[in-house]
């Protein structure tokens, strides 16, 4: 990427809060000392610096001083939150996979289909992706440095392959690979959501030239990940276009 | 990663030439002056240390000073020999996608079923990326950081998918998507390696136990990207498991 900028440092963006707080704060049902509230507020905005910080970079890109100086803490009180750099890192991973996964599982619990389910969650975190170009960054960056198949999204993603093997809904004779094509299919759809996803961006038009189209990836990605699953290429066309459940945003709980 | 270590500078490893340097080398053709051969040793050494350091951690997160420190060079020579970060990590490019790139071409050149051809660099790509940790890692971490449409493996990935598609080969009539998921596959294949490749690790015990297994990854992942281009399971996993062409190992030339 020759034209990233030398230093990742950007004005602060919102990150979106656990709902628990946002809905105590709003419902001012707020009445943690002030001390402890405190506490919490620079707590969460050292974990937004690093989140900042480590989608462009990765974990061992950043410092500590890096990410006190991006939260405008001092550097000794870095660890009345964290005990270290990996510690911070695991509350991060919390929020960007955890917490998102809890939201589409809530939001999918009545959705019989494995086959709609997985394509319902496939579509709602791309759209995140695109809506949060940071949150894609991260999960990008990221989801290669451990296997994540025991935890977070990983861990969804392996459990749905299987209750859809089991219900014999899909035919995926080898498990494994099943999940690394499910799993680099999405990947690689957040890179292009990211690099092309905006149709006046100059790869789209690259990607025109060549014959191709970048519109509806969310959809298009749900189709094939279907398709690695044994569902027909044209059952898997439909069951993408369905209308997605809003009933609570994902974007809610993450 | 919560075991990264934090200052990722190791002892140096080395980092194979393009092969027109070693042969000249080890033919005893050599005629540089001695100046000249000085100072393309110094940027192979710069190179090497980008190399390593970029792999880990991303060209954002790499100073100057880092990479002439790990290369034992004078700061200010690095400018003898790059005019920028950009610059080098453009080497970078060219040695880590374009040179495999090229071994790869000559070496399937007499491969006429598309199918056979994109199974062998494939599985070529994986073998890589086990033998040469780095090498992967690199390509995991700079392959989503450009859209790679128009340059490197990327390119060549679509160049063949779409020679397949015009020999009527293979059956993929969302082009881009294909792309998008071979790419996908295989990314995601060489985080596996990386990480379970090996039978003794903790990960590849933790999918045994889940019942699945990490052996052949560069074979069914080639059988795998085959079927999502429309290739029967059963001929893609006969496709995949053919001996590997060796003429010329690619890695003489990358």
């Amino acid at each position: 990427m020759p034209s990233a900028p030398k230093t990742p440092l950007k004005p602060a963006k919102t990150v979106s809060r656990p709902s628990r707080v946002n809905k105590a704060a709003d419902a001012g049902e707020d009445r943690e000392p002030r001390q402890a509230r405190r506490k919490r507020e620079t707590r969460d905005r050292l974990v937004d610096a690093a989140f900042r910080l480590m989608a462009e970079r990765g974990m061992a890109g950043v410092a500590i001083n890096e990410i006190t100086e991006a939260a405008d803490v001092g550097f000794g009180s870095f660890y009345n939150h964290f005990e270290s750099k990996e510690a911070i890192y695991d509350a991060l991973i919390d929020r960007v996979f955890n917490d998102f996964g809890d939201a589409l599982d809530r939001l999918v619990k009545d959705v019989a289909d494995p086959a709609e389910m997985i394509a319902y969650c496939i579509r709602h975190a791309l759209l995140r992706a695109r809506r949060e170009p940071l949150w894609g960054q991260f999960l990008l960056r990221e989801s290669y440095s451990s296997l994540a198949m025991t935890k977070g999204l990983g861990q969804r993603l392996l459990r749905d392959i299987g209750r859809g093997v089991a219900a014999k809904r899909f035919h995926a004779p080898d498990v494994f690979m099943s999940f690394i094509a499910a799993g680099g299919i999405v990947l690689a759809a957040v890179a292009a959501e990211q690099m092309a996803g905006s149709e006046t961006s100059p790869q789209a038009a690259l990607i025109k030239g060549m014959g191709m189209t970048v519109g509806n990836i969310p959809e298009r990605t749900a189709a094939l990940v279907l398709t690695t699953l044994g569902v027909s290429a044209k059952e898997a066309a439909a069951i993408a276009r369905k209308p997605l459940p809003v009933t609570e945003p994902p974007q809610a709980g993450a």
